[in-house]
């Protein structure tokens, strides 16, 4: 039985730790947040502790506090030589407290508050100072997840980067599109098959393979068309270098 | 029964094609094509044609040729006051032939050769000169979708614009995320997760309302580390301009 402390309790760790509490090979110890969370009715049960003094004895604790705060929390955790992980793609493993022994589990998936993930397909990014607390962390995610990997900060930095343009920045050209939508009175709801058309084809072609439209066609009276369209927003500069980017590649 | 002739066997027309076939109440005379094409096996028992002047009497032409050849290839129909349609959403009504009544049906969707599509769930965008050639497309276009609308040429280009956002550019940024995992022997598909993830909520989360990440977050150190891991490439502007532009809207 693996024993576990979740401190922090934002989106990332209370996912984990529904998915956790559903293993009968883990037991979680305690929640630890700088201020009270409500938690979910599931996990009610445990033990939840807003000082830091109180935290208990464990075999992983599991730092899941934003980013620039990884640092400074992990020296404060009153104990030395335990397995302390943090949960972020974009912090180095380097940044944790000398303290303890040092790792990162990164689940790659974006958590939101009201929305379930299939927690069993997140890749879990692995990373740990020893090849012992490496094979601990494979071992405890495994118990939630199927895709256990393990990644280096290094590789993990890339792979946020590469993150970022799936997830936010493609977030970012659904917006643009729902303001040219709905700034002319059109019903977005009209894009939303193609939107997931366009995510459900990269399962079995690559993102080359699967691009089309004007930019690809080298289709320059449509270009010129849409950057009329965009003529004094923000948006033009935008289409104008995607355009390009496209053009370069095909 | 309303009897169909397709002009053009490209994506579109195709995927038309095989789901008009499976219709009771429509009759595919013919198809045309300036080429031969091998057809898919359920539509081998249609007459197939490659010489214009072989076109014969139907209730609808549905032209599916490339965006520039649309114009001119809608005079050379054999036949007057026939309601002749065609199936881009790039292109406007106007310029389809004075012969003949015009109209126009767009499938709002990106249809791939070897990729199936659900076309009950594709947007079927229709616009018509005539309120009765109009009542004609939606019954006709009814068979085999449930989406059908009513867009005009200036709604349509519009549509078409964000359109190129959900899908080109989307695919596009599929395609640096790709380039940066590939390059640093990274396997993308452990971003294919998050990628779909991203596309499904925005089922039920407003764009605005799903957008995460360092930009979002105005975390200047990350952007940082970003920019300088994607110095001397093109994909560095990219990010910046993005980033700006999240940044702005939150």
């Amino acid at each position: 039985m693996t024993r576990i402390i979740f401190l922090g309790f934002g989106n990332v760790n209370s996912h984990l730790a529904e998915a956790f509490f559903a293993s009968e090979e883990v037991t979680i110890v305690q929640i630890y947040n700088r201020s009270l969370k409500s938690l979910p009715v599931a996990l009610k049960q445990i033990p939840f502790i807003t000082n830091v003094s109180e935290i208990k004895e464990a075999d992983v604790y599991i730092i899941g506090v934003p980013d620039d705060a990884i640092a400074d929390f992990s020296k404060k955790i009153p104990f030395k030589d335990r397995l302390v992980i943090h949960v972020s793609g974009g912090v180095a493993m380097e940044v944790l407290s000398e303290n303890n022994r040092k790792g990162v589990v990164w689940p790659l998936q974006s958590f939101s508050k009201n929305s379930s993930v299939a927690i069993k397909e997140v890749p879990m990014c692995v990373e740990a100072e020893s090849a012992s607390d490496t094979e601990i962390l494979k071992t405890l995610f495994s118990e939630i997840s199927e895709k256990v990997v393990e990644i280096s900060s290094e590789e993990r930095a890339k792979l946020h980067l590469a993150a970022v343009f799936v997830n936010n920045f493609t977030n970012y050209l659904y917006s643009v599109s729902e303001k040219i939508t709905t700034q002319n009175k059109i019903d977005f709801n009209l894009l939303k098959p193609l939107l997931s058309e366009t995510a459900s084809k990269i399962k079995h072609l690559s993102p080359k393979e699967a691009q089309t439209g004007p930019a690809k066609r080298k289709d320059a009276k449509t270009i010129e068309k849409h950057l009329h369209l965009l003529a004094n927003t923000p948006y033009q500069e935008v289409y104008r270098l995607l355009t390009e980017g496209i053009k370069k590649e095909h």
